[in-house]
């Protein structure tokens, strides 16, 4: 069935548009009243994820108040490495933790590949549900996290500032990490490809930690286990766009673009204009607002928006987002003085397309 | 009188040396069991930074360990907003605190610009008793933080992640930003010219959080008012070299360059070899290895060692350092493998010159 607003995927494939469509990440989130309230009734974070109609509200609940152009399926990146068997806790407050944490080559050895439909079921069945709730008003994004992102919290245990252990085993036992991000590539292969068959239009992996690395060591252990999903993606016939965010990643924008992906995501450190220049002729770009704006008044949250599109320029291939998830204690306002400032601030970069 | 070792100010100069000169940043710190003994001593950091016969004994320490061909001032960037009456507390795992926050224009109208030889006279001390001590075995570097990054700590009372109230002003409040940069500059200015004048044979200024800002903030917020500390040490008739460090500046370092300045410091996100490619033939190139490897075996540091040292090639132009402090947890042998493995590494890139 044909999509009612399909401006982000015209946007994907750099196709005319008549305003700059606009999603927010984390647009399902603590910073509305109504999230809180069916997380409170799921109990807790997992519980929501695990709950495919509690997903499926979630998920729809921002299109409810604001204008946005893509819903991004209610989830979390660490679904794969907790089907894995790495037993995930979720505690407000401390944040993810494995109780099983993947440290040696034997730990390795020992993780096998989720097969979606079966152990990862719940999320297909969110996707299947909202794209069911949808009725096709705009296009569902699926997601999963990078395998250098996933192999961050997977060997740490949880969240990291400096990711000690993770690092010190790409430095002292580099076949070990290899040998964790293959599986952790061949999973989010296998996981994306099923989301696409669930309903998802789209897809993006979340390189949250690339930005940590160097820029050795980011082409040997996270770029190349993007392209590896990007390549089996292609290999196994999907054919809907694919979205890469390396957060941290603007100095390697030319090599993300490379991988054959549609779109590239932008942090707010890149200046989205001089991003276009070097890789807009390939990739549509998905970005890039410093989210602590949105703590400023909605003048300067109107006045950076439009600055940001102005950078950009006329046409179209530009997605707009954020440059990082959206916080708690954003102002719901804000947020709809964002997506609507950049709909009615865009309409004059696209007049003549 | 002339420097014993001349490695580090010939490399800033991109005149011909025999090695690539290396110094660490942080190489006085907590990971040194002597400096712990010294600190311990003092009672805490801050009477450590305000004695200068233990600045210096702590300044020396890593000299008597390793070959390094250069020492810096151990000191901290927050002295200058201290001595502007900020009320900074330093406490073991608290981190800074500063009891009267900057937050408001009359805030900033109340603040004055500190005299250095008067308000800090112990840094001025401490430059003149290392000086004296270091009896020119190698260059004293002078260092200072940037306007943007001590202005994040006036205005936030202390460190921050994400940086809201200083972010908040930026965009809500720009002319109060600007009037505290502004004072920050003036500040930093006439500090480093005062360290000079005490013996420094360089200065550094340590941009640590200009990466948070987006593309268009670093350069009207921080970017800025580095410009105005090199053309005011300049103005004054300064000619030693300034090093700026923009933590996460990677994208920037053609404006970096741009400044005037003599040497540009890169974290470890950026290629050295594609920084060279870039602003090379401008400056001197310092840093760039992740500080996480010296968590790794010897043979990894010196594998990773070698290969920036490979990447940056023939020729001078390179002081080779992290690309950002050694952590507490670091084994000294580790650093001395890598100070070592630096300078045996580094003679072929030297040989023709």
């Amino acid at each position: 069935m044909a999509l009612k607003n399909d401006r982000f995927l015209r946007a994907l494939h750099r196709e005319p548009v008549d305003c700059t469509p606009v999603w927010i990440m984390r647009q399902a989130g603590r910073y509305l009243p109504e999230y809180r309230a069916t997380r409170q009734r799921a109990g807790d974070f997992l519980t929501l994820c695990k709950t495919p109609e509690l997903a499926c509200e979630v998920t729809l609940q921002p299109l409810e108040r604001f204008e946005l152009d893509a819903a991004i399926l209610f989830s979390d990146i660490l679904t794969i490495p907790d089907a894995m068997g790495l037993g995930l806790t979720l505690e407000e407050g401390v944040g993810p933790r494995f109780s099983n944490p993947v440290r040696s080559a034997a730990d390795i050895a020992r993780i096998g590949i989720p097969d979606p439909e079966s152990d990862l079921r719940y999320v297909m069945d969110a996707v299947r549900t909202i794209k069911s709730a949808l009725r096709d008003r705009v296009p569902l994004i699926g997601f999963a996290g990078s395998p250098w992102t996933l192999a961050t919290y997977a060997i740490e245990g949880g969240s990291s500032s400096d990711y000690k252990l993770a690092k010190k085993m790409l430095y002292d036992a580099p076949a070990d990490a290899h040998a964790l991000l293959d599986k952790f590539a061949r999973a989010v292969t296998l996981y994306l490809k099923a989301q696409v068959a669930a309903g998802a239009d789209a897809v993006m992996v979340f390189d949250s930690w690339g930005g940590a690395l160097s820029a050795a060591a980011y082409d040997e252990f996270s770029l190349r286990y993007m392209q590896l999903i990007v390549d089996g993606l292609k290999a196994a016939g999907v054919s809907v766009p694919i979205i890469l965010f390396t957060k941290g990643g603007g100095l390697w924008l030319e090599k993300i673009a490379a991988t054959g992906c549609q779109g590239v995501g932008l942090d707010w450190h890149t200046d989205i204009g001089a991003a276009r220049a070097r890789i807009g002729n390939r990739v549509c770009l998905q970005g890039n607002m410093d989210p602590a704006i949105l703590r400023a008044s909605p003048t300067a949250v109107e006045r950076e928006a439009a600055a940001i599109l102005s950078s950009f320029g006329q046409g179209s291939g530009h997605i707009f987002n954020l440059g990082h998830g959206v916080t708690p204690d954003i102002e719901p306002d804000n947020v709809k003085a964002l997506v609507d400032a950049v709909h009615r601030c865009s309409r004059q970069y696209h007049a003549s397309t």
